[in-house]
């Protein structure tokens, strides 16, 4: 154990297999080509919105379970989470597999917390193998969060494009033939709230929690942003990059040169018009899955610290008046 | 390790501490004289019902660290998590304590998961002390899944009564002078659905998951029912108590001289006008808290398995017809 906030873990925790899904907007972005599966439509043969998001939660994790070759008997426990009111769609789609199941919320830095989680379990040995999924749906956050779709309201340039998309990944104690990287580290961040209530805004909201738990994790292990490779947020977009360059350099930390927000990565903002970047648990979680990963077990990458971040929103806290709180969750991600 | 569903601890996990607060009406029923506090009103001094739960679980976890003499900086995790969309009562009720937190959803099975996940902290030596919290609040839980209260809407007799109130836990890998309890096993559920639709019938909606969780540590630990003096359920009420029994015996096990269900115990339905019972992620919690680790502290049981049940129903979900699925979490807590 090291640190208040922090864990280093003395045996890694091996992250064996992955798989994403993505509707058709993000198989058409820069990572579109990298995706275990794109939608051809964003229902994914379901009747709604919230049913689409549990089947990319479902087919996620099945197509995990497939790439390693074990079936949902291998797997102690799953570690899931959405956006949506009561976990929706981790509820409605992770109920066949049958697996003993822990539902999280972290908003969007659930992909984050579910990592963690996991780690904790596998490395302190109450688990051989769990599997940890998130997802997030455009259309079902749209009406879970701000307006239904057909309302077809503006949306500002500070507004995040949620992402529809889920990641899984297969977390083990031993490594395999296709161990893509180990996780050796984890910092678990607490709630930041600098008090402001813009829901068109999030990577704002976002971005001091994020400054919060780098800043935490190099004092907790004692390095500073050079320890890392990439050091890689959820979903600030570019509003919130901006900002969480200019709290860290407050802090005195300058990580211009490594740093890397998935929600900015996934999108081509130009040609895509989802103005701020891509946003949503979904989004750090297939990105990871996709792109991160692969450039980590292609030792491009060593070391990467992975922050997914979170806005702790809900449509009632909205509107009534309160703040926007953000929080992240850091993993410390190492290539074999 | 233990079983596909169960761990057996090594080392058990200490409860040194706990504090309770509900509102009014749970301070006058059977259980009342027991709880730490008990609200004059059930705003607790807030503008809105959230806001209520939120000061709820702040209040719970502040008494909780008195108690055992210690501040947030010494609790290195909280888990923690509440009934409404997006966990808006832990999000603005736990924000102050700046302690890391993860934010946990089981529906009212959340005081489970919460103490599993942090018996796997501690245990695991990620950990020396966490505090698990949970909440509900009946009128902020009316408005997130029924009707708002304005709205004066019948309830039938298998409608279960939220109950207004928190439960904290601060769990701890080494004894104190006035610990009450230790956890020595889990058991974690998985999401059970019998295809029931009545959101004003809880009961019968999670007791399949109660039954499936009951025969599921006994047979992972090679048990019966005489290994526990108690084995209590959280809020399935009268209804879902009878599915129960009648499930469990089906399985071969006859638990009904020794079930107790939280929810039933809470209040007195007959001068209450509680209907089926009490529910709601604070039931088990302040519970819990205030009546069954006194009677394990004064060795009136010597074991009992302790199972937090909850039905992942949400608005949504209701509305476009989907069913009710149940899940429940279990814990093993022995007298010192």
């Amino acid at each position: 154990m090291q640190g208040k906030q922090s864990i280093s873990l003395k045996e890694p925790v091996y992250m064996n297999a992955t798989a994403s899904v993505v509707g058709k907007k993000e198989g058409e972005g820069p990572l579109g080509l990298l995706f275990d599966m794109v939608g051809e439509d964003d229902k994914f043969g379901a009747k709604t919105w919230e049913e689409a998001e549990s089947e990319l939660q479902k087919t996620a994790v099945y197509m995990t379970m497939q790439k390693a070759g074990i079936k949902a008997g291998d797997i102690r426990y799953l570690f899931a989470g959405d956006l949506l009111g009561q976990e929706m769609a981790t509820s409605f789609g992770l109920e066949s597999f049958e697996i003993p199941l822990f539902g999280l919320y972290g908003a969007c830095s659930t992909c984050g917390e579910s990592l963690s989680l996991g780690t904790m379990a596998v490395a302190g040995g109450f688990a051989d193998q769990v599997i940890c999924v998130t997802s997030s749906h455009f259309a079902s956050a749209e009406k879970e969060f701000r307006f239904p779709l057909a309302y077809g309201n503006q949306r500002p340039l500070s507004a995040c494009w949620t992402v529809t998309g889920s990641g899984a990944f297969l977390l083990g104690a031993v490594k395999c033939e296709n161990t893509l990287a180990k996780i050796t580290g984890i910092t678990t961040g607490k709630i930041v709230d600098f008090g402001l209530k813009d829901s068109l805004n999030m990577g704002a909201c976002m971005a001091p929690a994020a400054a919060d738990l780098i800043s935490t994790n190099f004092s907790d292990f004692g390095v500073g942003p050079e320890e890392y490779d990439k050091i890689i947020t959820g979903d600030l977009g570019t509003v919130g990059q901006k900002i969480l360059l200019d709290l860290l350099r407050d802090k005195g930390y300058d990580i211009s040169d490594r740093h890397m927000d998935c929600g900015i990565e996934i999108y081509d903002a130009q040609t895509q018009d989802t103005h701020a970047g891509g946003s949503g648990c979904g989004c750090s979680a297939v990105t990871l899955s996709a792109y991160i990963l692969k450039q980590l077990r292609d030792k491009n990458w060593k070391k990467i610290l992975f922050i997914p971040t979170g806005a702790l929103l809900s449509k009632v806290s909205f509107n009534e008046g309160n703040s926007v709180p953000g929080i992240a969750h850091g993993v410390v991600i190492e290539a074999l």
